[in-house]
């Protein structure tokens, strides 16, 4: 009988390390895939790539134990040597390599040049070819970054008091309804893929007052633009016991400041390696819709067309506004109008022609829409019915109004958007792993 | 012109901070739903729901400026009142109320006893009024070491090294094939709902090494049993350079560590709420599955009716089996039978009727499956021909292999699942917020 009693500490070592032991001199062993040799005659330098960056290794045919031959690039192997300072080097550090055991073999030329430190190849041909282009140190480094924005963001919240939750992706009815679901069959009967986890979210307001969910959303827009896609994840949260729906914005940018600092401190690697610039989330301003498309019309010299309605061209401007008048990378744009918002949305007691509820805007794009949602089973009732919507396949969510829920909102923020933002891309295809658009469904 | 500045400290106390600081005697505001009122004539007894736990307010009429009548079960309300110590109250304290301010109010009475400790309810009714069963202090209290479970997965593969990613849920072609995908309609193109993260994890592993995700997955299965689910919730990893299958079972191992010790640490309350006594995880017998079978078979004196399958009942035997021997709640069964694994399991090189696998039983159940996968590009298109699979639609997939992959391997938890048997549930839709099955398309 054997048993497991835990990660045992392997032989082989990491980057980090190499880097943190003072271990020059010494002999050790790493791995890693052969991200690139160069040979110079008589020697070569044979860079590996392992998860935490690169290592150079170098070969001498009089100190190593094998041949060049034997290894290409592609191949994963694993090596022993002896560490030396290089300040050329990555990382300052470079090993002379003795042994080597090779770990697997490439059997094919690569289809792009993932060594080069800017792949200069199209947003189609990376797609193509995704997990090939995606062990380009650039292009890695952008999810790198992702991962920390959502790391970000639950240990924001599990600080603040959100319980995180798990809810379904498959259902009978959504919460926005209309044309813009996906649609399949389950055991017989017709069901769709959330678009959000908006009812379910609100729901467990009920339950544990705050909540949060990290998912996937599934959205069968046609649109075919730089800014969409019909998959992506949702970082949902939703906060009862409200007094207003600026709370709702006062923890969003409580989010925004725990997460660059965050990418600073866990991510600087990174960062660095893509030239990026953390943007300011000191204090973001807040404006009315109302009011800031008046000032964009003014300052800018643009007939509003539609009083009611923000043209992505509008937003663009509002950002560039932002950045002028207020040095704002972030904006925090509310009352959006009632008959642009879902029918949970709060409607401002002042004037209900406006919504208690904002979209944040990061460089002129929309990143973020949240609110005040409507906790008064009456008034919820009867905006449904002002829509022409029934109750019927939301009941357990109206049984939620008809047995006590505190004034409560939250929002949705597209991740891929927000990564996109803040490494400055112009297509959210560049910071979505595997993206799902009109005509892409593989790999 | 507003900033929004970060999150402000509010007025309204939460229980954490009333029983933190002394503050006994001192005049507090805070907030809640009424879970429940006890009116004993001179006193009434308002029990309130917050987020961390009930706070027992007292109403007297001579000190309170409300009258009792304004407030009923399932009302939200915002309190204002002294601190008293009392020894009988949930955590010793009590709020002399004075003042109230209503912020919601119920329109109907509750359709289930949510205010007692132990409901005395099916689980058909508790699915039936999901909402409003999960206020419930006990069922809240399962989702919070659900929340447990994952954080502790996270937390630990962070720092052993693993990049979270987030996969596509919608595609053209599946890990496993076959007849268990829901199918949809993806603009006029036939597309699956993805069973695994299974062929995204292992490209990954070519870019990040060791990667990981906590996602929904989808099973078109027809089975109505206690154990399954059609969607559930998965805790994915993958991990490169491995010398062994072994080492996956011991970061599983490490895993189930930290995790019980960070629910130790931060989820005491729950644990005691519902008196879970956490398994041992020091150490984890592992027994091959022709090995255990024969062992099972000869001690409760069982024939072994297929050699290549394990049956649910035989899975229970297991569990027993190593409860008596071993004293063991976990136990991994390893070398499962090729023909039953998927194409991509590395085949033992020693019998290529088994394969570099495993499954981790928990007390009988089976929660995870893993292995060794393959990573020649050579084995694993012979093995995909050898099952009259072709290529297409998989050429990025495979492309992987073709320019270099290192050994690795990797598993899969149903997370509702361990929830389940960490709790000693019997259903694991005791332990899923919504669950979809067979006849479950609602709430």
């Amino acid at each position: 009988m054997e048993f497991m009693t835990g990660v045992e500490k392997k032989e082989v070592l990491e980057l980090s390390e190499i880097l943190a032991d003072n271990m020059m001199g010494e002999t050790i062993k790493t791995n890693g895939a052969i991200h690139t040799i160069r040979d110079m005659g008589i020697v070569a330098f044979v860079i590996l790539r392992k998860r935490e960056g690169l290592l150079q290794c170098v070969y001498e045919e009089s100190s190593a134990a094998f041949d060049l031959k034997e290894i290409k690039e592609a191949d994963t192997i694993e090596v022993a040597g002896v560490l030396e300072k290089n300040e050329k080097a990555p990382n300052g550090v470079e090993l002379r390599m003795k042994e080597m055991r090779l770990l697997s073999k490439a059997t094919e030329a690569m289809p792009l040049q993932i060594s080069k430190w800017k792949m200069k190849t199209s947003l189609e041909a990376k797609l193509n070819y995704r997990p090939i282009s995606l062990r380009n140190i650039r292009e890695r480094a952008k999810f790198k970054i992702q991962e920390g924005i959502v790391r970000g963001f639950r240990d924001f919240l599990y600080k603040e008091g959100f319980t995180e939750i798990h809810t379904p992706k498959i259902g009978a009815k959504s919460a926005e309804g209309g044309s813009n679901l996906f649609k399949l069959e389950y055991f017989h009967r017709p069901a769709i893929l959330q678009q959000s986890p908006q009812l379910y979210k609100q729901m467990m307001v009920g339950v544990f007052d705050r909540v949060f969910e990290t998912a996937p959303v599934f959205r069968a827009e046609k649109h075919n633009t730089k800014r969409h896609l019909n998959e992506y994840t949702s970082l949902d949260f939703e906060m009862g016991y409200i007094d207003g729906f600026e709370e709702i914005m006062a923890m969003e940018t409580g989010f925004l400041q725990y997460t660059m600092a965050l990418l600073k401190e866990e991510y600087a690697k990174e960062l660095k390696i893509l030239g990026v610039e953390l943007p300011n989330t000191e204090k973001i301003p807040t404006v009315r819709f109302d009011e800031i498309k008046r000032l964009v019309s003014e300052k800018y010299d643009r007939p509003i067309k539609n009083p009611f309605d923000l043209e992505p061209e509008e937003e663009m401007l509002i950002g560039q506004y932002a950045k002028e008048e207020w040095d704002a990378d972030f904006l925090f744009v509310t009352h959006y109008p009632s008959k642009k918002r879902p029918f949970y949305a709060m409607d401002d007691p002042k004037d209900s022609v406006y919504t208690l509820s904002f979209d944040l805007l990061y460089d002129g794009l929309e990143i973020t829409t949240g609110g005040q949602r409507i906790h008064d089973y009456q008034m919820l009732a009867d905006k449904m019915e002002s829509r022409g919507m029934t109750e019927e396949g939301m009941e357990q969510y109206m049984s939620c109004f008809k047995h006590g829920m505190p004034p409560h909102g939250g929002l949705g923020i597209g991740m891929e958007r927000l990564t996109m933002k803040l490494l400055g891309e112009e297509n959210v295809r560049e910071t979505t792993l595997f993206p799902r658009d009109l005509s892409r469904l593989e790999p």
